[in-house]
């Protein structure tokens, strides 16, 4: 088995160093190759998705990411963007489930910007649609209005668009995953307005016959917007659209106070994977040996888990994490008064020496 | 001057009932006139927007609006549905302005989901552009999909656009206000996904050039979503297109932990406008004389001041809201210990007195 190591931009290179740290420490089976993605293949080979790093993920069964981006490339043209390679990745290795599970670790409730009652025990997965929406529809560009309120004008437009396929392989995805779980799934969709998500809602609606013993709530997007933040504790399973999913799994995940504590996995129809932490690159800290390696290092844990087939391996990562935060053990990110503030690699060391 | 009353349905009826109360205790020169509109106008004239109501709203200076929806109509054909209306009227008058406030009352902080020290005092202004973006923009429907993944399959879809001149309209409105207030603008875009936000993104920028002393931020959508569980009171106007706006405002509203205290304003390039509360018709307790009417009161008090040129008569308003909350005055939705719990009408009832 081979795991490609995508390490990118920012805190990237040092987050995905622990990670791989503690994955050769389990002593398994599969061999870990490296490449550059994002800005940093952009300074190597001028583009953010070379084609040797695009050859060594579609020949890995799983693909360990950083994270990509920094301010210093926005003034590029939109090709050479650093994101064009997760983008990119998604659209060429079809990874189209993303998981996103927001979790409000015992210890770290207090960090939340939410009453402590409102998110202890939090726990939800955020099953986004990643390669379809308004994120790849053609056509797509700039042109002059033809009609809308100022015909003649210049105008720039994309195209939403979901077609039945999409839609039902996503919501067997997010009904599979509730039956693991609580068994309600929360489908978020804009049917009052949207075509897109008129069809979407029929279209899980269908579906949902297959699974009689999973719940199935519809929901605005804007309400879900609200919900997730009166009360979050009330979702279990949440599905949406690319679009959508986007903006309500970060939001989810900033409820928990502890973005830097969240992974995500990103799967294709074979259950191959790219695993990444669901924060960003932060430029402004990158270097400084004080990033959290734990969301990367619970990305290596989901990916043993759906795309390794190593489900213990897993197990051992995610209970060493929970031992090194019961241990008192800190990021500056997640520090608080009475705990010990820890580096980017002691944290790693922790995890390993838990391991 | 003629004010246009339109109710609509569930609470809408009992909450703009005592705004018309306040308006009238004002003793002001203009006329009130009242039609059905939503589910009520289905019931009586088989549309949600009848050609009579439409007629009214356009010979109004302002219209006065509670809320429409209910989930018997979710089975109706999608132009019947309540909520075409309030799209009509937004098409049709052209209130392509929508002015959303974020308040934090001083003596309700404590009803938010956030812990207080991060909402005391908030008060931003979410401004969202209203008659362009995916809500209107034409080609879409469901067709046979030519490309994509699934080709050959059914698939959905919408299209998303603005023109130069839509984005520039609503910039400058977000400057200007900005110039009224702590002379910070967030526009939230997607640019590094959407061509309709790159583009969105770049004329804001141009306009901001008319602005000098109004600070321009750009921001990602996803992370504005986070942001504002975050830090809500590093934000002071925030402008976006009108799909991300309906997300965004109504995320701030809940933030605030009052959504029955707040007013919005949707204007048109004439300044008049439709104003209606932030909430929605609350079916599950209508009827019950227990819904807040202080939202719709306060839109009363944002119409006299934007559409009707009476500010001292909105100020008013604004003062006697306060003081009815200074008094302990507490509908149920923001009911605490050791305040009076009062039905719609008497809170209705409070204000007219203290005016
Ligand atoms: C970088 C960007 C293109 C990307 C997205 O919008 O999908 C990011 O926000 C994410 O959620 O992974
Ligand atoms: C009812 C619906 C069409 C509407 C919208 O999406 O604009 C509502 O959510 C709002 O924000 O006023």
């Amino acid at each position: 088995m081979k795991i490609a190591v995508l390490p990118g931009d920012g805190i990237g290179t040092e987050i995905v160093a622990e990670a791989v740290k503690v994955l050769k420490v389990l002593d398994l089976p599969f061999e870990m190759e490296e490449a550059k993605v994002g800005g940093a293949a952009y300074e190597a080979h001028g583009h953010p998705l070379p084609e040797s790093t695009l050859a060594l993920a579609k020949s890995a069964d799983a693909i360990l990411f950083g994270a990509v981006g920094d301010w210093k490339y926005d003034t590029l043209d939109r090709p050479l963007r650093p994101e064009q390679a997760i983008l990119g990745l998604r659209k060429h290795l079809g990874l189209f489930a993303n998981f996103r599970p927001a979790l409000c670790y015992e210890q770290l409730t207090h960090a939340s910007s939410l009453k402590p009652e409102l998110v202890a025990g939090l726990d939800i997965l955020i099953i986004r649609e990643l390669t379809g929406d308004i994120y790849f529809g053609q056509p797509r560009g700039r042109r002059t209005a033809v009609d809308g309120h100022f015909p003649g004008a210049e105008e720039a437009f994309d195209t939403m668009r979901y077609s039945r396929p999409e839609i039902e392989r996503i919501a067997h995805v997010a009904f599979q995953a509730a039956r693991k779980r609580n068994k309600k799934v929360t489908s978020v969709d804009k049917a009052n307005v949207l075509e897109t998500f008129q069809f979407w809602k029929d279209v899980v609606t269908e579906v949902h016959k297959d699974y009689p013993d999973v719940e199935l709530e519809h929901m605005y997007v804007d309400n879900a917007a609200m919900q997730l933040v009166r009360a979050p504790k009330k979702f279990d399973v949440v599905v949406t659209g690319n679009m959508f999913g986007d903006i309500l799994s970060d939001e989810a995940a900033m409820l928990t106070g502890s973005i830097g504590m969240l992974p995500s996995a990103s799967l294709n129809a074979e259950n191959r994977g790219l695993y990444e932490p669901s924060h960003g690159s932060a430029p402004d800290i990158a270097g400084k040996g004080i990033a959290n390696p734990l969301a990367t290092i619970l990305s290596a844990a989901m990916m043993l888990r759906f795309s390794l087939q190593q489900p213990e391996a897993a197990d051992r990562i995610e209970s060493a994490v929970r031992a090194v935060l019961a241990a008192g053990y800190r990021t500056v990110d997640i520090w608080s008064e009475g705990t010990q503030k820890v580096s980017t690699r002691e944290m790693g060391d922790a995890v390993v020496a838990a391991i």
